[in-house]
């Protein structure tokens, strides 16, 4: 059966050519779609007429669905078929913009390749705050009196160059105070001029990615892994090569050229999926980071927030010298909207690095930094973590407990660690994780997908979920909500 | 007659390849000092024995010493020859760590062509407060209380999200309330969707440079030109080609192919000249832009401080529709450290570039983006910037004074129009601009040598001199000092 949606996938698949098959496939409803060619809405031709019209096999065409599906460009409906979801909507607005506007007569000049490739892996929700967003601390309960009251001293000072630009990566004084606080609560071994303090972790990562890998260089990312790592390595037209995760850790295995330049991990609470890396797992990361010559990039991101057992070393500090590059950041302990990061650079690199910070990004909010140290040093940054874990893990426990009682004891993550500031809920296998996320994303529940966590197809499937900044009421009842849909869902054949 | 220098030179000579000769010289060179082989204070070969062990031109080696010199690898004493700087030095660091570091063993995986190529082009001033630093405004003068009492409404206030990350590309509050001071101020056509704020305009040049360029585009940057520019242009391996420009700006005329993706320009102040873009140059470049599909990205960075004649509209407001991206900063009017900025997006790639942002940098910063939206709208923006204004004008004619008085007419810059934080104290055509720099920064005068704000050879030479931020006092008694130095180089054969 021919259908109009059919056409456009077969005129884009023979004007695509080179590459594989399924790759081929996959393009040109991929770009179909963000060309608006196949609108929001519109029913994708089933597999079996798909296949047969392209002389494709059927699983081929069903691999393909599968992907576009976890990615979010398709959800199906049981019973109903297949259609492109309106969760693209945000990329497809520029497009049909620049074709609806007064100006398209005179056809801007296009997008350039490597952001139309990122439009296509956009990730970042739209929406920042809400029930079970995850990522994102409890803000309302920070103490945002007291680190005013030593911001109002540093205004009422008021030196004239902690109110100019700043080349120094950041303010002397929270390099020291962080120094201290990382040897004892992360055991970080570093000095205070190995510190760099940044916008985030994504200016961190921007940097380390810019000033250590050529263009066409290769990155090992964890899969399924942060998809923030994934945007500015290909940005930076470095190459991310996902890398199995389990419940120890990354699967770090030497593998044949050519090396990886960076090796990105999140040992102490593997994100997305909880788990802690093994001691054994950590060496042998080392030891092949040394052959290789490659750097280790350990992202820290929520560590403080371990709610029983003993608290993870970092792998920084495992060895002196490591070839080990530690990211860490202000927005889980603290809150996101402050927009400070850090990273502990390795000496070797430590003096090119901040050169290069200087140039590209200049610096500043030298206030609220030395406003920071003096919080870190008179013991409230320690404080503040110490009663959010017992919150956090408090709230954590309350979740757990809804998920058994209401789905049971399977719906856990299998690698769920007792920590952080979200977990994973398990879905069945075949579940698709992204159509439940979007009707509840609908009803303001914003869980979102753990199939879009991955490079590949998704070896399991589940729901993101934030607990951290969400009272206790308000947990329940949203829950109850999203438990609802689920279910729902499950009724379908294929949930 | 043969030298070490001369060894080490004609090695790294011999070992270049393809280029012209005087690129590969001009390589040769820069990376044997970069790279430690020609250490500080090394005396360099005298140009007519390198042109002859080399079998060069003699001229070709004088080019190269000169651009060294204009760039600061080296630096001429009269009567003693030629000498690699101690300036240099911030560069070398990371290197002769790498080499001295108990780790030099496992000999660490090298930097990225990338960053080797900033690290070359490295042109922030390492220090960012003090005498004549160019492109700082009053700090102190600011009205902190007002801005402060803005701010502790909106932490009062306390809105969860407001303290979350930021996918919206700012305040809304913000986009309003510049959308209308741009309009009145600036001439600026657009509404508040159109608007997105950055940190500081680094960010917003980089988004733009990394959403509409390929790597191996081209981009025009005014010569001489801002040097952030062009190491973004690099970083992002698009390449900056340099257009001349005279008393009415760049001299915009259509080149051979391949055609420019970006046109950079400063036409309200030409930075660092001085000069306004003329009426006619303006209407030749937005109509080049519209033939070649390009994007002019109009950076109009201190536009706000003109102390006579009539205000220059925006080149972005000057016709409907116009393909400007129009860029700007609260670092001139308020103060650096705040590291906010804003991009006025042409309506054709408003949301993908937005979408851009958020996933590269992620925002934040929103307590202080309403506060400062109400700052605005409750007219202290515009106060502010009236008062620094006439306080600004007086210290400009202050130091023009100065000048004339001490030195003479002929070292007031061709170009200068009474507006902005800096001017342009010309030097005599031949004078090495980069050693008086160097001089006087050594005694804590950060004036900065034109010479390196050219990408090819100089054509005049002279110093950058901010004075915005000088009270009157210090104004005089620093530029006594540095009237010393200048009369003091001028005593030598070669200034």
């Amino acid at each position: 059966m021919r259908s109009l949606a059919g056409d456009v996938i077969r005129q884009a698949f023979f004007q695509s050519s080179g590459q594989k098959l399924h790759k081929r496939l996959y393009q040109a409803i991929s770009s179909a779609i963000l060309a608006g060619n196949l609108p929001p809405s519109a029913r994708m031709p089933p597999t079996r007429d798909l296949a047969e019209e392209l002389e494709l096999s059927r699983n081929t065409v069903l691999r393909v669905y599968e992907q576009l599906q976890a990615e979010g460009y398709v959800s199906s409906l049981t019973g109903s078929g297949t259609f492109v979801t309106h969760s693209v909507l945000d990329n497809l607005d520029a497009r049909s913009i620049t074709g609806m506007d007064e100006t398209a007569s005179e056809d801007p000049p296009a997008l350039s390749a490597r952001c139309l490739d990122l439009l296509e892996h956009a990730s970042a929700s739209p929406q920042q705050w809400g029930a079970f967003l995850p990522g994102v601390p409890d803000v309302v309960n920070f103490p945002h009196r007291v680190l005013k009251k030593f911001y109002d001293r540093q205004t009422r000072q008021a030196l004239p160059q902690h109110l100019s630009y700043d080349s120094t990566g950041g303010a002397d004084s929270l390099k020291l105070a962080l120094t201290d606080y990382l040897r004892t609560a992360r055991g970080v071994r570093c000095s205070p001029d190995q510190i760099l303090i940044t916008e985030g972790i994504h200016q961190a990562l921007d940097l380390v990615t810019r000033s250590l890998c050529n263009p066409g260089d290769i990155a090992w990312t964890e899969e399924p892994g942060y998809w923030g790592i994934k945007n500015i390595l290909r940005m930076n037209a470095v190459e991310p090569v996902p890398i199995a995760v389990d419940e120890q850790g990354l699967i770090a295995e030497r593998r044949q050229a050519p090396a990886p330049k960076l090796l990105f991990v999140t040992p102490s609470h593997q994100y997305p999926l909880g788990s802690v890396m093994s001691l054994g797992r950590r060496q042998a990361l080392l030891s092949l980071a040394r052959e290789t010559r490659s750097w280790i990039v350990e992202d820290d991101y929520d560590s403080e927030f371990r709610f029983s057992g003993q608290p993870v070393p970092s792998l920084q500090g495992l060895e002196e010298n490591s070839p080990v590059i530690y990211v860490g950041t202000f927005s889980k302990t603290l809150y996101p909207a402050l927009r400070l990061g850090y990273v502990v650079l390795p000496k070797a690199i430590a003096t090119p690095l901040k050169k290069m910070h200087s140039e590209l990004y200049r610096g500043g909010h030298l206030q609220v930094q030395a406003a920071l140290a003096e919080f870190i040093g008179e013991g409230y940054y320690a404080a503040h973590i110490r009663k959010m874990r017992q919150l956090y893990g408090r709230r954590r426990q309350m979740l757990v407990a809804l998920i058994t009682r209401l789905l049971g004891q399977d719906y856990l993550g299998r690698y769920n660690s007792n920590a952080g500031l979200h977990l994973i809920l398990q879905l069945p296998e075949n579940c698709d994780d992204a159509a439940v996320a979007q009707q509840a994303n609908q009803q303001g529940l914003l869980v979102r997908p753990l199939s879009r966590y991955f490079m590949g197809s998704a070896s399991d499937r589940g729901l993101l979920m934030g607990f951290a900044h969400m009272q206790e009421r308000e947990l329940e009842s949203a829950f109850l909500r999203l438990a609802a849909i689920i279910k729902e869902q499950e009724k379908k054949p294929r949930c």
